[in-house]
């Protein structure tokens, strides 16, 4: 199988549920909505040592936001506990803080049946001096704060999403597996409802369950897909002639979303020079109840 | 006491003590730095519902890394026992998995003695495959992964310094108070060990301990400085014609560099069109061992 | 008449006709095409002093690029016999030159019939060993270079459109005024087939035709519009409580472009705090044969 | 001859003098004042087929401007008699039209010497409203507009710099010799007196003088450097594995300058992994005064 003459491995990405909300955060331009935007889904790469997972969906356009502002969209994924908590930290902190923002909830924008609410009482920091609005059709609070006033809904939804959603590209050279997986974050950054959680969208560092050397470690690096140990190690997944190899991880509000990410990310990369192999990571199918088998994900491509 | 025309009130900014660390990112290039550094200072704007502070503090010269790869050094700031979690944690999940990054301890660059090293032992990740090496003379861990190698020291220097320095930035319009936040937060990225932690630099919201009506909330919004509730408070403290107030928390490695940040940024604020008022936000110096009297300040500008 | 509070002029802004082709430029990523984009449509402000006009029409998304990559459309804007020799040096110096960009014809993307074909033979700068191919259904040549081979077409669509397009941002402050006019070209970039040929997409200095006391200028600064000269000229157009005033110019591929890309412009420039009045120019519509009316404009708003 | 393991050709880059103007363009904040630098460099990679080379030299923060505000500060470069032109064209329609900008010159801060002085007489714009005043110890203009006022100097100083200083970059794979390109940039951003004047500061197509098979062309692909043309034509200069190969051109106030980016552009390109050669172009020496042995360019570094 093979995808603008690079080699797709026969494989599938086995991946997670998770809770996801979506919240579109607006803002007077949308320089100013794009940087609460961005501390809004920072130190959130990975559920394993970051409170959430987070990221940016997309840019909401005028026309499509409650209030008229241009905004962006963003995922807090999290387990359902812990959810609440990142959704109420991540806007009083973030949004609420940030100059002339507003937020309200986006789920329902992308998925058809919202199953979940969750509140976020943020209005009790206006400490009674606050009041219910209505914009655009929303029930917000308008709390008095020193720019003049912030505005919010107080209810977001959450669905049980995907999370883990990947595929590997593997390069000639260090450089061409990196601008392939940025062109394949490009072009998920068009795809509605996903995020890609990791730096830059990219993850360079994989990594297995448990360790073999240190038993205290929950998880270490998966030697089998290190290219510098090819050779040293026992069997290396790393294929002849590959330098390097990123991951991308992608979480979604379901699983259509992620497959349609997934498959928009892997056309990318494969048309960038260098770029050698795609794959996909999974741990044998026994954890994870989601499979995207790359065969499947790519159906119209081949 | 006026400075451009503007006039700074006789008062002074009340600070705390924060333990600090500096980390040092390179990258293959300046963008893959940066973005590292990003993720790595998000969901950091305030210790109150934020697991750390955090920012980017200063770009850094390849002539200036261990490694003479460009570089951007970040600040964290939190408890003694929170900090090296938050190392730990955001070294790990946000720089270990960013592509071509390295890590390196960078507190010793801006302040003369480092009294304290934090033992961050990422090396383990590697499961034994992991090797010494020096860099730059810095001995540092190399960490096979998927991308190649993950470089990095493993002890970072930590200080006592100095956590919400801060101004008030009064405008004439909402816009003139934002653009005169801006161009503070702006002057203030010159300055070389002080971050500002709160989104794109600028506080929106002003709080103040505890609750009048909601018994139960820790915090709650400073209605003293709300321009909305002037003349529906007892006591306002929005000058008359002062239609939005923002506000730039400074934190930093010590009083001498919040000092100089408060000063560039207060002299810069005042250069732009339609800024009104200077103040600061103190409780009235019962709480924080440091203050920052805005006559001291700025002595050498007026 | 008033649109979010904001009075609009009961007036009209007057343009011209100018020739316009479109160029999508695609990349191996976003970036690399924005930057050549970036360089291809600067020094272009105005044709009184530039050789052309031009600007980022929109990002183009690579389902919708010949090549399947990434791609960003411009606008090049300039009289017929102009428009030529400006679609050659700025393809054959700022896209040729760009690493790993081709350029495609866009204009049939965003009018319905395309009256011209441009004729730009970058081929023979490939000495011989050039070659023609298909990309995505189009005739293009692959030119060795040094980088690998150039792709592109070479011939251009071009047809007479609309220059000047515009209206003003009134602000209370200066700083309004200028966000005012950011949130307009945010809004208007949304909208295809058109530009903001200004730097950022904003004009701050009116003029009129001629020159009272230098008679040798064919233009000079619009005192009727400039508001430090309220109460020193004899008939002012600067409203009371108006500090500054900010022009959007707009050129486009049609009539209904410029039309859409006003209202959208206006719309969102009123949601801005502290701005006070929108209007637009023109000259007594002696000049320009487009006649843009406001009430004409915003008449889905109001 | 290696650095960092990667082998340095034993040759010289040839350059050619040009004339050189700096102007500091300063405004609110930094963003404003960028924006205004690039429309103000754009179309102005090759005085071959732009009007003049232009580029961004470098930030300059507000204590090293006159009106201590940000800035930056940009080089246009030309033939003496087209620089005047360029100048006022640049000044009047790049940065007078831009918002909150300030023009000054800043030649004087990165060389001993001014030569010439270049008048560019933009107060006739003011129509005589405009007036004398005196910023930062420069006499300026003020020149009533719509936003306000702009302020700028009218004399810009002029010398006999340096165009065409260059090395190869030669990779792997595409994308390793362009991100060593990209490293090289960015290190070569922090040299003062210097820019690289192509999309992005990289060239992507070299060509020779004129052409063998299209007599009518004056300049046409330099096949002895295309890489996928090495067994096709006689004798290529492509080395073994070498996949693609991208050009830095560097124009620079005087030959030290230079000297230094080309420095620190090799030593950044060499650290990225897939770079395979370093080398630089030349006409044989009959052409240009100027040559930069990279034996002595890297002499500090071997």
């Amino acid at each position: 199988m093979e995808l603008n003459g690079v080699p797709i491995d026969d494989t599938y990405a086995e991946a997670f549920p998770t809770w996801v909300s979506r919240v579109i955060i607006t803002a007077v331009t949308e320089e100013w909505a794009y940087r609460s935007a961005v501390e809004a889904v920072g130190f959130a790469t990975s559920a394993i040592g970051c409170p959430a997972e987070a990221g940016i969906d997309c840019f909401v356009s005028p026309d499509e936001t409650p209030d008229g502002r241009p905004g962006y969209a963003i995922l807090i994924c999290a387990s359902k506990k812990k959810l609440k908590e990142q959704l109420v930290e991540r806007i009083s902190e973030c949004i609420l803080t940030a100059p002339t923002t507003a937020a309200f909830d986006g789920l329902g924008d992308v998925i058809a049946d919202v199953p979940e609410k969750i509140p976020v009482k943020l209005h009790f920091f206006g400490d009674g001096y606050e009041e219910k609005r209505e914009v655009g059709g929303r029930t917000v609070w308008a709390i008095p704060i020193m720019e003049g006033e912030y505005i919010g809904e107080e209810e977001f939804g959450a669905v049980k999403g995907v999370a883990g959603g990947n595929f590997f590209v593997m390069g000639e050279t260090q450089m061409s597996a990196l601008m392939g997986a940025q062109a394949a974050v490009d072009a998920i950054s068009g795809v509605c409802g996903v995020i890609t959680p990791f730096p830059g969208g990219i993850v360079a560092s994989g990594s297995k369950v448990g360790s073999k050397k240190y038993k205290f470690m929950p998880a270490s690096t998966n030697e089998a897909y290190c290219p510098t140990l090819k050779g040293k190690v026992e069997s290396s997944n790393v294929p002849d002639g590959v330098k390097a190899i990123y991951e991308i991880v992608i979480d979604g509000v379901d699983e259509d979303a992620v497959k349609l990410a997934m498959a928009e990310g892997i056309k990318a990369a494969t048309k960038v020079p260098g770029v050698k192999f795609i794959s996909a990571g999974n741990f044998g199918g026994s954890l994870g109840p989601f499979k995207f088998d790359l065969k499947d994900v790519l159906a119209d491509e081949l």
